[in-house]
């Protein structure tokens, strides 16, 4: 999995759109998804963008464009969800990538000259995009030392780290059932907060709703059988692709409620992700060794140390909208950016560490980094860390002020991986507007 | 729900040993479960536990035996699972159980002279339980006064109970996929542990492997839409029904690895429960008003305040038996015995608080009580209490002494309710063997 240039980034795509060099689905991303077409509503189907496109894989099949990949790979992408495809095997996802990038370039299977291109080559803004696998479980770590470090000195200022954070890739269960797509609108929750750490407590309206900027990727492969792990170098072949995650936070819901079992109803309310899962073999040649290691860090656990191991430089940007600024038609206000490299645990090591007590994974399930942050103050991942708990607010475009998020705001969330020589390779958009209380 | 005798208390059932002093599945219990008969396999199919018994829904179906009942009901009850019983009403539910005690007692709806009734009346011995839902989500409360103020106190003693356990049901996500049904064997897991709070850590077999003893209940009825509330008063009306549950955990691996995010590796490796969902109506006649408050308890929020509020009193009884004890012959010794009456917050508690921040629930969740111990030595519900953490030993039966759990013993939780002038319902068992690590 160590960097390494990849060859299809000189093959000619024919796809209107798809060498935009701002864009974000070149040939070499093909990231999959899942939606409902305008014209079959309530009938979600698999697809593949493509420049402002995205392939219908069910109708592919239909008109036998997919003719030459094994019948397991054709019959996994006639499914209404990822699942079947994350459940085979990394071969079968090559092969299933292989077989698209040849419909979409000019070569012997090109569909360039096909009766039928029209039917299969979808205008990406028409489609009504899904939450792209049932997840079975979603577990979320606090994989960023910038993070953990920043919320760690406002919580407890005598020990931001605990003991065990650089030993272990400290992780929770988050919520399933939560997790939306990009663009559902979310909902201020409710919850008890308390204005001291003794209480008494009171129950109404968040008043500190935040964001956090996370990826999140999607164990694939056969999943393991119960007491059996799945070491470090494994894991990686269990990565079957990333998408962004904003997992909404009530801070002063967590804040009173999070000892001593954790954060529970302060995140379980809503998580977004961007609805297109980048692969992984997409996003290799942005793939650098690492992470890095600080001197005094501690020698990692054999179980987590892997010779090869990898982070990837997605870059993170983090945009921030007034109902106003959205009215008047304003471009959103930068929040934040950073980079998916400065993570300290690498996904590789968060799955192996999930697996080691033989927990058992399975196809769609969801693991999300926790929120990232960088060393830079425009580097940090989410509103408590960036406006440090309100003390240093932001100013909007539209010249108000936010410590938290309010009613109307919208939070959008990009990402995408660039290299000299290579195109830019994106994920879309993980965005949400903020709704009143109910 | 407050209390109410059971009319179907004077029922006459014409199943061999349903009327038992003994047995768990009088026609006042009828339970739902899932199952694979020996001539069925991998075609699972849903159950109600009798005698010794089991009636097969769908082969009732085929035989024109549900003829009467709701076609929405009687498509539920030919699923594989449960789910889309409790997709249905509270409603729905006394019509399925009333049309069963129909087929199964001497009325005009008997079918104890029907020509097909050996080929739907399966012995329960023969059967292979299963998970009865496809548990969408997990969650894992701290219900029990007396187990969070004994636990706290070893790993916090200046302050056992947190400022805010008495103001919220304090709980956390779980892992869905990592549920078993009884009998499933436990693998021990690894883990990292620490002798030092302060590491370094070292990678092993856990050496504190622990059962809790809880109560989980399903989630019934339409779920929530994301962003509303489920008030105190309308989570009772999606009580679905109860199990027994035994959350296995790794102690030494929970102290290392619980802060700041909770739990997460030493309660992921398995969790089981009893088979047989013992339907909330079932247990009405053994509900009590409650529970009690002590004096200086803090008042309720509104929003977790139900004046017909209530819990219900379930014997609960863990039993353990080491692999000499087993091959012996011997019986297991027992371990505790309490009540999930001595819980300080409801069900329909937890339910309303886990929605309060407008979190979507979905038919087939599951809920559990957290560990339940009560005020007596016998009354504590894991060996971390009743060993007061290894400090004090259980000699079993075979003579051996007992910190935690040992590989090849087998520990047995029972569940049952009693009151006088109304027969003994139960749960039937939730069992698990300890495999050595792998």
């Amino acid at each position: 999995m160590r960097r390494k240039l990849d060859m299809t980034t000189e093959t000619h795509c024919w796809v209107p759109g798809a060498t935009r060099a701002d864009g974000d689905f070149p040939i070499q991303n093909l990231p999959w998804g899942v939606a409902e077409r305008s014209d079959r509503q309530g009938e979600p189907r698999i697809f593949v963008a493509i420049g402002d496109s995205a392939l219908d894989m069910a109708e592919c099949a239909g008109f036998g464009m997919l003719a030459g990949l094994a019948p397991r790979i054709e019959a996994a992408l006639r499914m209404p969800t990822l699942n079947g495809l994350m459940a085979l095997d990394a071969a079968d996802w090559t092969a299933a990538r292989a077989h698209v990038t040849g419909l979409l370039t000019s070569g012997a299977h090109s569909i360039e000259k096909h009766a039928r291109r029209d039917a299969v080559l979808i205008a990406r803004a028409s489609l009504k995009m899904q939450v792209p696998a049932a997840i079975g479980d979603y577990t979320d770590f606090y994989a960023s030392e910038f993070h953990a470090t920043n919320v760690g000195s406002m919580f407890r200022p005598n020990q931001p780290l605990m003991p065990n954070w650089k030993y272990l890739p400290v992780g929770y269960h988050g919520r399933a059932s939560s997790i939306v797509v990009d663009g559902t609108p979310v909902v201020r929750p409710h919850g008890q907060t308390s204005a001291t750490d003794e209480g008494p407590p009171t129950f109404g309206p968040s008043k500190l709703l935040d964001h956090e900027l996370e990826v999140g990727f999607f164990f694939g492969g056969a999943g393991n059988a119960m007491g059996n792990r799945i070491s470090v170098a494994e894991a990686a072949k269990h990565l079957f692709g990333c998408v962004i995650l904003n997992d909404w936070s009530a801070r002063d819901v967590q804040k009173w409620e999070y000892q001593p079992l954790g954060p529970f109803t302060a995140k379980n309310f809503c998580s977004t992700v961007s609805p297109w899962v980048v692969t992984l073999e997409a996003l290799r040649p942005y793939c650098i060794p690492g992470p890095s290691r600080k001197e005094g860090d501690p020698a990692m656990l054999d179980y987590l140390r892997w010779d090869n191991d990898f982070v990837v430089d997605v870059t993170l940007e983090v945009l921030l909208a007034s109902a106003a600024m959205r009215a008047a038609g304003t471009a959103p206000t930068r929040v934040s950016i950073g980079s998916f490299k400065d993570v300290y645990w690498t996904m590789s090591q968060m799955l192996a560490h999930h697996t080691s007590t033989g927990c058992n994974m399975r196809p769609g399930d969801l693991l999300a980094s926790g929120t990232i942050s960088g060393p830079a103050k425009e580097n940090r991942g989410c509103m408590l860390e960036r406006t440090w708990r309100g003390t240093e607010p932001i100013t909007l475009a539209d010249g108000t002020e936010r410590r938290f998020l309010q009613d109307g705001d919208e939070l959008t969330i990009r990402g995408w991986c660039e290299r000299p020589g290579l195109p830019r390779i994106g994920f879309g958009e993980c965005r949400g507007a903020i709704m009143p209380a109910r």
